[in-house]
């Protein structure tokens, strides 16, 4: 149904040129880039360089921890307060700024994410080798914040319309336990829910991929608990230990498609309080994936059967006279699987873009901002939103703000972008 | 070997009375209990009531903790220096305070332990509630202590002559991790190594039992290690927690015999870094005890077994092309099991006394100090040193020092120490 307005729209270019079954997106992106417009946008992108890399700097050492992303927050809505735009900060923390269209209709987001997997304390210092830049965050999403601004910075300097409004979204909780909060807000509960045609997320790195499949994840903290006793005087009851075990040899016994890719973990695990204690409790934190909503709903359903039932043959193996085993699941994390359809126009309208610059694009799946969209059949695409870069996550990260590379990628983006949005 | 000279001392005993196939200890500790002497020495019990009572809180007050038991060793060794004995420290931070017999031969070793279970910074003050008082470690085992001090204050006031030597001993680490290494050197390392004939560890609480068995025990500290990686992106490789979770799985497969009792525990658990990631490290601790020494051996054996089983039936399952699983087996303890023979001396003696008060008293098997000498076949028992009370181990541990069950407890105490070091 949400898609509904944008395939109107196709119709309608379809009803202005009558000889074509569907606008060529080659066609499109190539009116795009010749456009004056475009071309004094892209020209801002080269004489703004120096003023993105200290865009990324600046934005990088306000630390952004997990949840506490308030302060990164009101920094980026004054950045795009000086660029004229009349940001918002919503009830989840996301920053929201519109940049009106020419018609009524459905919105184009274009987002990056505010929040890292740093703690707080953690030294956001950036470091520089030439045009390498360290520090934790740097990319992962410090710089997709900055090339969003560099966008407007561009669209602005060219005088850029477009057709439809474009929704600039700094937002919370991408990472780890944030679970896609941000982004979940927004689809599914923010002012602009419901009238969100099109997402484009600006995350990662790299010349030559983009994502256009979420890998869905179910988590779970399973706790384990029984009475508990001395390892001696108490032997023979029931230990929850037994029970954590029993669901691990079963997890790891399930079968599960390569094709679409579905995984499972055992990754985390804790409890027992002293050697000669049979322990009171145990827990278990447990990562499910897939490329496929529904082969991850399938084996969530296996795991959650394989839990009671080790829980019940420890109850009846063993005594369970001072009490008995039971097994509490907390959810701790929840992205919905999707994809989007590779002949949607937001996907064809970035090949075309790629091609533009001479690249032949590669499509993949991860698990990203664009995971809401696409589980709530919306058309998403996450694109890198720098050149070159490595060790996400890791105190090590950096990104490479070499110009040439650098600029290609934000053409390219620009283009998908306007693609997506129409010009007048 | 090292009974044969308290043999060759029953031999003498029985040419002294012919009439006799071995000494009736019945008969020994009735010719004892009625001495001027002993008489003289449990009169002291009774009129040093308060002192022991304050010898009590006093130590329990200076803080033991495991690994740590220098400042309550240093104030024992003077309390031992004011009963008019020439203490020293050993090596392994032991109190050694000989008082010397009327003949050479070996040693009667009579000890309690310095540690308590409670780590540093525990609150420590004993409160008081009529004749109960209520500390961590007031019981276990710091009124043992204060009880062999009224020992030596009953022996010293009734001018109590020995035949052995009888060596009173503080010892470090009988706690959990200390791993009886106070007395596992003072029978295998220290200077008094090969000259000990009878062993009496004052532990525990009753006047109606004591141990004279010792549960072995046996623990490891199990590191299951692999290559770890991302939960998705390196799904199929092996899995650390695979590994661990089949090693429980078959160990809670075992049959142990209930007599001698035999027992194991999966106790605690730890290990990953983050719900994403497929654990490089995880580990588990292993508490094994039995009654028997050969049935903890055999236990042992079949769960040093099923750890590389488990780590193989892993490595075969799933990918080993970044790195295999593998088990690291560290000991974290180990407890000799042993026994002490019905019929020896020892323990016929203490059953006489006991009975001399009316009491019929009962066998049993625990952990404790005599584990070291009962495992190298040197008679040992372990004996209350209050009459009542309850929740070692915890924060609510107390002890009731009402005279009168205690005053006999002291008696029964000093009459079988009397018949084993024997009397002139």
């Amino acid at each position: 149904m949400k898609r509904l307005p944008r395939l109107a729209a196709a119709f309608a270019l379809v009803a202005a040129a009558p000889a074509l079954a569907a606008p060529n997106p080659d066609t499109t992106v190539g009116q795009i880039v010749a456009s004056p417009s475009y071309r004094a946008a892209v020209a801002a992108f080269d004489s703004d360089h120096d003023q993105w890399v200290e865009d990324i700097v600046a934005i990088t050492q306000i630390a952004a921890p997990p949840f506490k992303e308030e302060a990164r927050a009101k920094a980026f809505a004054e950045m795009l307060r000086k660029r004229g735009l009349d940001p918002k900060i919503d009830e989840e923390g996301n920053v929201l700024a519109l940049r009106k269209g020419t018609q009524p209709g459905p919105v184009v987001v274009v987002a990056a994410h505010l929040d890292t997997v740093f703690p707080e304390g953690t030294d956001v210092t950036v470091r520089r080798e030439g045009t390498k830049l360290m520090a934790p965050g740097v990319g992962d999403d410090s710089a997709g914040l900055a090339t969003l601004l560099a966008l407007i910075d561009a669209m602005n300097a060219g005088k850029v319309q477009t057709r439809s409004d474009i929704l600039f979204v700094g937002d919370v909780g991408e990472e780890g336990l944030g679970d896609l909060r941000g982004v979940r807000h927004l689809f599914t509960k923010g002012e602009y829910k419901g009238r969100i045609g099109t997402f484009f997320s600006l995350d990662g790195g790299g010349l030559d991929s983009m994502t256009t499949g979420g890998t869905g994840s179910k988590r779970y903290r399973v706790t384990f608990k029984g009475p508990g006793g001395h390892s001696y005087g108490a032997f023979g009851i029931v230990n929850p230990m037994a029970a954590l075990a029993q669901t691990v040899t079963g997890l790891y016994k399930l079968k599960v498609p390569a094709n679409p890719k579905t995984t499972y973990s055992a990754s985390v695990v804790g409890g027992g309080t002293s050697v000669n204690a049979i322990p009171a409790e145990v827990w278990l934190q447990v990562d499910m994936r897939s490329a496929s909503a529904a082969e991850l709903a399938k084996l969530e359903k296996q795991f959650l059967a394989i839990v009671p039932k080790a829980v019940a043959a420890e109850n009846a193996v063993r005594s369970t006279k001072p009490g008995k085993i039971s097994a509490e699941l907390k959810p701790i994390g929840d992205r919905p699987a999707g994809h989007t359809d590779p002949n949607a126009d937001i996907v064809r309208f970035a090949e075309a873009a790629f091609h533009s610059e001479g690249i032949n694009v590669k499509k993949g799946t991860s698990s990203t901002d664009s995971n809401i969209p696409m589980s709530l059949g919306i058309p998403a695409i996450t694109m890198g939103h720098i050149a070159e870069g490595g060790r996400a996550h890791s105190p090590d990260e950096w990104i490479d703000t070499a110009k040439a590379p650098n600029l290609k990628l934000k053409r390219i983006l620009l283009a998908t972008i306007l693609a997506a949005a129409g010009m007048p």
